[in-house]
Formats: C-alpha cells, sequence, structure tokens
C-alpha cells in the first residue's frame, strides 16, 4: 500500500510519500509545492492544483492522509489556507476516495508515543523510523511524513479517520 | 460580454450571469449550486467543482466576479469557505484568467449608490436594473447577480478589482 501525506499549506504544502506492507514502512519521496508571494491568488492555487496532480500520477497512491488544520484568530489566514486546502482535496479525490485526516495531537501520539511531544522529538522519530541519515526538511515535508507514518500505523482504526 | 457572478459558500453558492454590451445588461441565469450537510466533504468540493464547471461550459463566461469574503471569529467555518472559494477560483481559471474580486461594500456602493444599504435594498435595485417580475431567491444568487451587475458597471476602472 502506497500512503501520500499531506500538510495543507497555501505557500508550502508538504507531501511525503511512504510504502507499507502492513509491517515495514519505506520512504519514496517527500518535498514541498511551493507558491510565491505576489503571485496571483488563482495562480497559486492552480499550482498547488498543478503539484498534487503530479505526485498522484507519479506515486499512485492507494490513501491521502491529511494533517488537519488549525487556527487561532487569524481569519485571513484560514481562509487561505482554507483554499489551498480545498484545492488539494479535490485533486486528490479525483484520483482515490480514500482520503484520512489526522489531528496534529494525534500524529504526535502515533510517532511519539506522546500528545505532547515537541517537533523536534517527532522529527527524530520519523528519521529514526524510517532509517534516514538526515531529519527531513522542511518542516512541512516533515510533518507531511509524519502525517503518513500515523495513517500506516493506524492499522484497524484506520476507518475512524476517514474525511467527514 | 458575459460575467459569471459568484457568491463563494460551502452549503450554497451563489451565482448569476449576466450579458452586457456596456450599457445594457440582460440577465441569463442565476441560482445555486448546492451541497448536503451530512456528505463528507471531499464530495461537498467536488460538487461544488462540478458545478462551476457545468456553469462556465453552459455560458462561456468572459469575466467572472467573486464576492470577496468576511468573517468575524469563526475560524472553522473560515477554513469551510475557504476552501469552497479555493474549488471555484480553481474551476474559474481552468476556464479563464479574467477574475475580479468585489467587497460587500463595494458591491452595496454599485448597485445602489451607499455602501450602507442593507440587503434587501440591494435586491430591489438588482430586480429594477434587470427589469424581473420578482426579486431573485434565494439571498445567495441576489448576491452573485449584484456582483455580476457590479463587475458590468465598474468600466474602466476594472482592472483594480483584478484578483490578487
Amino acid at each position: 500500500m502506497v500512503v501520500l501525506g499531506i500538510d495543507p499549506g497555501y505557500a508550502l504544502m508538504g507531501w511525503g510519500c511512504i510504502e507499507t506492507d502492513g509491517r515495514r514502512m519505506k520512504l519514496l519521496g517527500y518535498g514541498c509545492v511551493e507558491t510565491h508571494a505576489g503571485t496571483p491568488m488563482q495562480y497559486r492555487l492552480r499550482s498547488l492544483q498543478m503539484g498534487m496532480r503530479d505526485l498522484i500520477s507519479i506515486y499512485h497512491p492507494d490513501d491521502v492522509a491529511f494533517e488537519e488544520l488549525f487556527f487561532g484568530h487569524n481569519v485571513t489566514t484560514g481562509l487561505m489556507v482554507g483554499a489551498a486546502r480545498g484545492v488539494a482535496i479535490i485533486a486528490a479525490v479525483e484520483h482515490t476516495e480514500n482520503l484520512y485526516e489526522y489531528t496534529p495531537m494525534q500524529i504526535k501520539q502515533a510517532i511519539t508515543g506522546s500528545g505532547r511531544a515537541d517537533k523536534h522529538q517527532v522529527q527524530q522519530m520519523v528519521k529514526m523510523l524510517l532509517n534516514m541519515k538526515e531529519i527531513p526538511k522542511p518542516d512541512d515535508a516533515a510533518d507531511a511524513i509524519a502525517c503518513a507514518i500515523t495513517h500506516c500505523q493506524a492499522g484497524r482504526s484506520k476507518e475512524q479517520f476517514r474525511m467527514k
């Protein structure tokens, strides 16, 4: 099974792709789709759509796992990241109906065993679990990989994390 | 010139389509794309995308005018409406690069001459300007028509309202 993890963002959309046989995990690739401030919004959203479509046509994921978004009080940022997320979801559902969503706390819990772990602890565990030489960069890509690992580990309880 | 006005929304996305020769305006159609609570998010977003694509293939708009979104403190709503708007923008930019955006205040100002007009005054003016027998329903469709009229009337200053 191939799992594509996505950390939805407007300027940087992190992704990480993992293959698993249910026991071992193999990292197929990771990175970010980047869009640039100053570019009109429709082209930034279009770039995110194209980036997602490219990833899907390269990796043919069986499942796509999104990190759920949380915000403070910045509603404008929420609108833009919401738009980015909407575009990513639309691109994913063109390929598969198997979309899942995990909260940051569920991801921390799955990766480190504690919902209160910090970013660095999560990244160290990601590196170890996937036998990587370095911590994956940037943070957005590391978050997306962590999300994909979480989905691989969710096992039978996976269905409860289907996107609603 | 054909203008498609859009009032972006997640449960109801209003639309109104107007043809203009630069002086007279003719209403070609209006309505809402509806999505239902309880349906998983990816399918609701997909319905909005399909609805937008249908409108574009029926009317072939030269320009698409969006009503800009404003929110209070409901960030969750902002995320979902942001997603709906992102999907609508992506569908529009598949067809044309001529996307514009107007704030509710700009629309009220353009339609009634006052940025502080209430909903009913705007709707009365929409009805009058387009020679309609009734006020267009629902409100989301009326708002989208008002947005399209605003774009028709923006004339030479139009370029300042291009989506950024």
